[in-house]
């Protein structure tokens, strides 16, 4: 049996989704930017799948989507759009983010530190989240963007993004939110949380790769990161991929139309997975149960190295992961286990599993069975854990 | 029938690169950074995607080719990469480009000069293309990049590259070229040409929109436009679109192995269909007939409005563009033919037909009935072709 539970790398593009992408590579090929009936042939349902992602994140008609390659893309576009438009000319230099925001957004303000630019990495607490008054409290005069991410990829933790909002919009700071990771596991609703920049990927909720998008509220637009044509009201040039678009799009629908699936099924099977894990003992989830994306357990077991747990799971056909598959090759601690502040043993045992709608009962009983064997097999030959003297602390 | 005569403004997909996309969707998703199975799944068909994409433009094997989302990205890559890199920081302060390059580099340069970067845009000839020795001239000690194009998009002329490139590396300026045209035209050998950059597209030539490519020659590093994850060596962050970069190796493979059909089918098809037009009265080909990719032509027809000439051949259903799709919306004259100096009313009667593989006998025969047809109607009731008092030069 084949069990992938990677779904926070990425996701099986959902048949539907494939069959709605299918007619625009060999028939309705045309650029969308043609006058004649081949790119005009284009337009429908493009307009359709822009509908689907205003729709699905409540942007108001008057605000901007633009359709990017990936989420990196959309966080490269922002910060550096902020960096162009408010620190290089001397208005601005400071940027408030977290500490375990993905790379795509964390190397961005590595990068700009090289730049001369000031960031502000907040810590996360003992639930690998931080509090909306920390970002208060570092908010300064010449703060440009505060940009935190709406669900974290690795333990799928929810941050505090209405009252993020709420105190950006009062400071009069722009906010960023990478919601690659929220997106179609929990309601995203951009006006109800006064975000004025939105992130998201279309692989990370069942649509293809090569394709994402950035929400950028009415007023707050950005020298663009690609110039060239006129495409997306030259916010964003290049030929659209009209295929991905759609796929996007229709996958924008359905992730919002399995919402409420997601969080009752998809929650009842994680929810299983992961009781019967912490059934082992000195096993605990990290961050803790609450206030998480539906699908996603980061779990840590004693004694066993993660990298080793993959490999078993590997050699059963169960696809799982260590943290942010954008790292992987990198065997460094994960960043958000070392975030946590957890010594460093335990920063080496994270499994992350993350679910899909896709997943079935059966799959999951059978990586119960596989990951029950896995730590007993480990274990007996792990080290480590037969002459570590310390419990597990349970509480973390 | 249906006749698509804007192939240089995108392609339909090869059905056979639709073919070797099709698994990517929905069975083999991974994500390539992911360490098992479902991630390395991805890994024999990306390697032999690369593979082509190094033969196809005859690239060193310690040389970079790294995965874009199009051209334009590519193009704002180089460009942003050199400010970034070498004039932000005070080492040089000057680009060296042409007047008649497509949006995606002039664009690029529009931006640089209100960051104060000096650009050279270099003047074309009557034949729409420049001296390599134009470079020379203008090439200065804080020189830090030559952007010249391989094709133009609009005329399909030949740029002197392999001069160039000789000057370039005489002089120690980086060169860049957008090949984004030439691919699959005409034979692409960065060795041979002494090119350091290179970009391209993949729905140039074929392959599916959403993916380009950059090459950059060993020790010609750049700054990221996206930073991030580790994917790309560093060089370019993202989850890479697996379908779509299968799809653009085997596009390229598809490409070279039809260079010479392209060479002589379709430049035959071509030619056949430029000189029924030519037959018309006062109709020439703008930047003449020498020295240009097999399968474009730019006829200006006195007297007939480009736009009207579109809706008119849209009627029967043949796709044809008066430029670049890139500025469609644009309805300014052409910048390539006011880069030749036209006269204004000239600059109006451009009609470009780019021709491909997949165009037959058949389709060409019947272009060339609607557009005779068509001229006839438009003249007729063309107030400014009846009054006008010049010939056409018939040596432009």
């Amino acid at each position: 049996m084949e069990v992938y539970l990677d779904n926070n790398a990425t996701t099986m593009v959902d048949p539907l989704v494939y069959k709605a992408m299918e007619p625009f590579f060999c028939h309705i090929y045309g650029n969308p930017n043609s006058l004649h009936k081949f790119g005009a042939g284009t337009h429908p349902k493009m307009l359709e799948s822009l509908d689907h992602l205003y729709d699905g994140i409540n942007a108001a008609d008057e605000d901007d989507i633009i359709i990017t390659g990936n989420a990196t893309e959309s966080n490269n576009t922002v910060i550096k759009g902020i960096w162009i438009d408010q620190i290089l000319n001397g208005t601005k230099n400071h940027i408030i983010t977290s500490e375990v925001e993905h790379p795509a957004i964390t190397a961005v303000c590595k990068f700009l530190e090289t730049q001369g630019v000031s960031i502000t990495y907040l810590p996360v607490n003992e639930e690998g989240v931080l509090e909306a008054k920390q970002v208060k409290e570092y908010i300064k005069d010449d703060t440009a963007l505060v940009s935190i991410m709406w669900a974290n990829n690795e333990t799928g933790k929810l941050f505090p993004i209405k009252e993020i909002g709420a105190i950006c919009k009062e400071a009069g700071v722009a906010f960023h939110t990478d919601a690659t990771q929220a997106i179609g596991k929990v309601p995203v609703d951009v006006q109800d949380c006064n975000v004025n920049y939105l992130s998201l990927s279309a692989h990370k909720f069942h649509g293809p790769k090569g394709i994402g998008a950035l929400y950028i509220q009415k007023g707050y637009s950005l020298t663009p990161l690609f110039h060239g044509g006129e495409q997306m009201g030259g916010h964003r040039a290049g030929t659209v991929d009209v295929a991905c678009m759609v796929g996007m799009g229709l996958a924008m629908k359905l992730a919002v139309d399995n919402l409420e699936y997601e969080n009752t099924e998809v929650k009842r099977l994680r929810d299983k997975l992961e009781n019967a894990i912490l059934e082992i003992p000195e096993t605990i989830v990290i961050g803790g149960k609450e206030n998480r994306t539906p699908n996603t357990t980061l779990i840590s077991i004693r004694g066993v190295e993660g990298e080793s747990m993959l490999w078993d799971l590997n050699q059963k056909t169960i696809g799982a992961s260590t943290g942010s598959a954008c790292a992987s090759e990198d065997l460094e601690a994960n960043p958000v286990m070392n975030a946590f502040g957890s010594d460093s043993e335990l920063a080496h045992t994270g499994v992350r599993l993350s679910l899909s709608r896709f997943t079935t009962e059966e799959q999951i009983d059978y990586a119960i069975n596989v990951i029950k064997n896995a730590v007993s097999r480990l274990r007996e030959i792990s080290s480590s854990y037969a002459y570590t003297p310390k419990n597990h602390n349970s509480q973390l």
